[in-house]
């Protein structure tokens, strides 16, 4: 196996591309394809102010180190979750990242400055720990965002994570969901920046490749709450069937943003108002995040949660 | 595992429904599935005349048994596809089928009456057998409703059939074949008769079970031609996905029927005119089954086709 530009031995071999790179044009090839979703997608100019959030995981770390090789100037933002030692090995991975390479990195604590954790979370609202993560996720890193003044916030979904959300999405044809499944989305003006996806055309073991050959230190460990996770699930079926057909999960995602996202994104937009607790948009009178925090935060510890 | 109505030992288990049935029970479950998908998307009334497509299969010939069961008056036309023994025997069992319940049953030869097999048709158009069989159904079929009168084609695709196709369609996010994926198809004033699909909210294993408990013979066998087919493949994966989430097919399928199939009707009809050889409605010149029809018959056997 010979890499496709140099005819090198290669370090990988990408089926869907029907190709193989060795160390060096692999992460050339990968720089490639987040350029080229920056600009198909026109996610953000070199002017505007850029947070990324991160995880501490491979794909953070890797597109952290992409961008800025591409010249970029980006902050980071972790989020400490709260999840034991989990949580504290992948807060040291981005640090460690962010010191090497003279980064910025914000950090929020989740049980500090909320005052409850993913685990709190779970238990008080008796759903699946990822939930109250994604939400709390989404919140948070948005607020990170508005109020470092930030135009963009820039989140590390690769394709194997956008394309199980996906058939997650239409397994259950949620429209509105649908709707919002995008590489982009706009800011709204009234509380939420734009949110861009730049690792969209790169798969799942191709950033853990990058971040191997790049001598990124990056929590390899799984998060320890996730197991049983539908999206997990959904990733490994998707998983056995790229086997058998390379370039399905791709042909599905961008076979969806080509041809059928549009019809989707004619489904009215439900009104928004102020969260009466913290202000940001909402289609209830208190948002989804201040409802979570305020069920976490009241539940007393080992209280198996009001239903 | 008891019969959900009567407590008796059950005969099967559907767990989606989370339900077992017995014998007699699962036969009036069957029947009251049918009669629902009918009254549900309006697919006939009593007193229209029903064509039923008949291959020998479980799901054909169980489908025959219901309706003629809930009061209907239905004749079957059966293709013979000139698949050797495949085809012996499956005309076999709708014949006999026919024959002892007093049924019209019309015969239509595919080698005979339009001079290919579908093994020629495959072997000319270097297409799957599965392709040209699909073309050719679709096209004779309808023309036999059309010819003898009637104004309903009834199908015996099942919840499976269905709920595959449709993820081939999603995943390619093929439009047009998903704004036509219906459990009824109007007739088009201009050379389609109405199409229906009765069988939707009842599994494969279910017409089985039915097929077996109520004595009927049928073809066993898969067609030996359908080795690799990627609908079979679909339906294999989504099997298992089903293993672990009962019911996935069904919200699958239902939730595209009832959140999404609209979005996709707005996609604009394309042109139709008659074809220039058989006068059919066709977006070409000369329609897909004639152009399969004339390459088919002017391959010389053996050939491998003229690509």
């Amino acid at each position: 196996m010979r890499c496709r530009v140099c005819r090198e031995k290669a370090a990988i071999r990408i089926r869907r591309h029907n190709a193989a790179f060795c160390r060096e044009h692999l992460i050339e090839h990968l720089r490639r394809q987040v350029a080229r979703a920056i600009e198909d997608y026109q996610m953000f100019a070199g002017s505007e102010r850029l947070l990324l959030g991160v995880s501490g995981g491979k794909d953070s770390l890797a597109l952290w180190d992409i961008l800025t090789d591409l010249g970029y100037r980006v902050d980071g933002v972790y989020l400490h979750l709260g999840i034991g030692d989990y949580s504290s090995r992948s807060k040291a991975c981005s640090e460690e990242f962010a010191r090497r390479r003279g980064l910025e990195l914000g950090i929020v604590d989740l049980p500090e400055d909320y005052g409850f954790s993913v685990p709190d979370a779970a238990r008080a609202t008796q759903r699946s720990p990822c939930s109250a993560c994604g939400l709390s996720k989404r919140y948070i890193l948005n607020e990170a965002a508005v109020c470092g003044g930030y135009d963009v916030l820039v989140m590390g979904h690769n394709l194997d994570d956008e394309a199980a959300t996906l058939f997650g999405n239409v397994v259950n044809w949620n429209i509105e969901y649908l709707a919002r499944q995008r590489p982009v989305l706009p800011a709204t003006g009234n509380g939420f920046v734009r949110k861009v996806k730049p690792l969209i055309r790169v798969a799942e073991r191709e950033t853990a490749a990058y971040a191997v050959l790049r001598g990124i230190e990056y929590e390899v460990e799984e998060c320890p709450m996730v197991a049983g996770n539908t999206l997990n699930r959904i990733k490994e079926w998707l998983t056995t069937v790229e086997q058998d057909s390379p370039g399905l999960k791709q042909q599905f995602l961008f076979g969806f943003l080509e041809r059928a996202a549009d019809g989707f994104e004619a489904v009215a937009e439900a009104d928004l108002r102020a969260c009466e607790h913290c202000g940001r948009p909402t289609t209830a009178e208190v948002c989804a995040f201040c409802r979570l925090r305020r069920r976490s935060v009241e539940a007393p510890v080992g209280e198996r949660g009001d239903g």
